[in-house]
């Protein structure tokens, strides 16, 4: 069973997302929250579309040009967003081998789940120096995968609007060097901590 | 350039995604067709919305529970046609392990493009015996991905409601195939022939 507590008092106020996490949401050791009954295997299409329309509200007022993101997992939540932008997405690909292409941009981003490091690639056809992006992702912990993708996008020599983020733990701090590095980094639930034997979840 | 050539005679009515393809697909030698600028790179998420459209036009008598894909390439056609369905997408994952997980179905999937064999996995909690599943991917050339997938539907004691594909490539002869063992295939595009040299592409 997942409760909440924010400062040992119940919020009573929980969004879409933070609810869905209490309802769906597991908790594994080692500070693994498993989503993907809806989020990154399961994509409960009707529920993350209005996550979407969240995404529209937060970033509404920034120039967006495009989204850019991460294959697998970040396609869904990205694509379900840019619905409501009216503009395309691209996925920056993981790609084992390291040889240098000269149509793509490249990066490395360690994976922690895998525990291996990700060589990930977006062709110069589809990130155009002066073009706003708005960057999005499933999940974001020590910000690995938003870093190789800011990368990406200074090498195009485009705008960064914001970062867009489902879920973000907070505890591992990724979210907040970001925001001190200066980037609009908004997250629909920011988890401040969790507990695998107790099963309770901290939102921010 | 790109032409469309019909038994020798150009084919006046053209589908969106035929179009799209003419104007902004690109040949390559050995039968590949680069489509990375607006399906499976690049994705242009108005326009492939509207595939969606037609993929709810294709199958919208047809009881459909959940849609399958497979990662990474056919998550944005499944989730942009989930949403006119009001289903949720379930895409299988590539894993580079071949270890047996109980709580897995698995399959192995030939890739031609990368030239080597993916362990391909769902999660036993994502499809389930009685369920009327829609399997959508971007491409089908051979079969092989396709053949996965309902190898794992078949696993899990669901039904094949119907086979959505954005692009066949009618002379490898895959589609033809789970046609003829009696799957409901329907492609938007399916490719007779190319020719990289003249830059002709001729519809069935």
């Amino acid at each position: 069973m997942c409760i909440v507590f924010g400062g040992g008092i119940r919020v009573a106020e929980l969004n879409l997302l933070q609810e869905k996490i209490l309802s769906d949401g597991v908790i594994r050791p080692g500070n693994v929250l498993k989503v993907d009954s809806f989020l990154n295997h399961q994509i409960d299409v009707p529920f993350i579309s209005e996550l979407g329309k969240e995404f529209k509200k937060l970033f509404g007022d920034r120039k967006v040009d495009k989204i850019l993101t991460i294959e697998a997992s970040g396609i869904g939540i990205a694509c379900l967003t840019a619905v409501y932008f009216g503009v395309p997405v691209v996925f920056a690909k993981k790609s084992a081998g390291s040889n240098m292409d000269k149509e793509m941009f490249a990066t490395e981003v360690m994976s922690y789940t895998h525990n291996r490091k990700n060589h990930v690639v977006v062709s110069k056809k589809y990130l155009k120096p002066g073009e706003h992006i708005l960057i999005m992702d499933d999940f974001l912990a020590n910000g690995c995968a938003v870093s190789g993708l800011l990368d990406l996008v200074k090498q195009a020599g485009g705008i960064v609007e914001g970062i867009g983020i489902c879920i973000e733990k907070g505890f591992q701090g990724g979210g907040d060097a970001l925001r001190e590095a200066g980037y609009d980094v908004r997250s629909l639930a920011v988890i401040e901590k969790m507990d695998a034997e107790t099963g309770v979840i901290t939102f921010r």
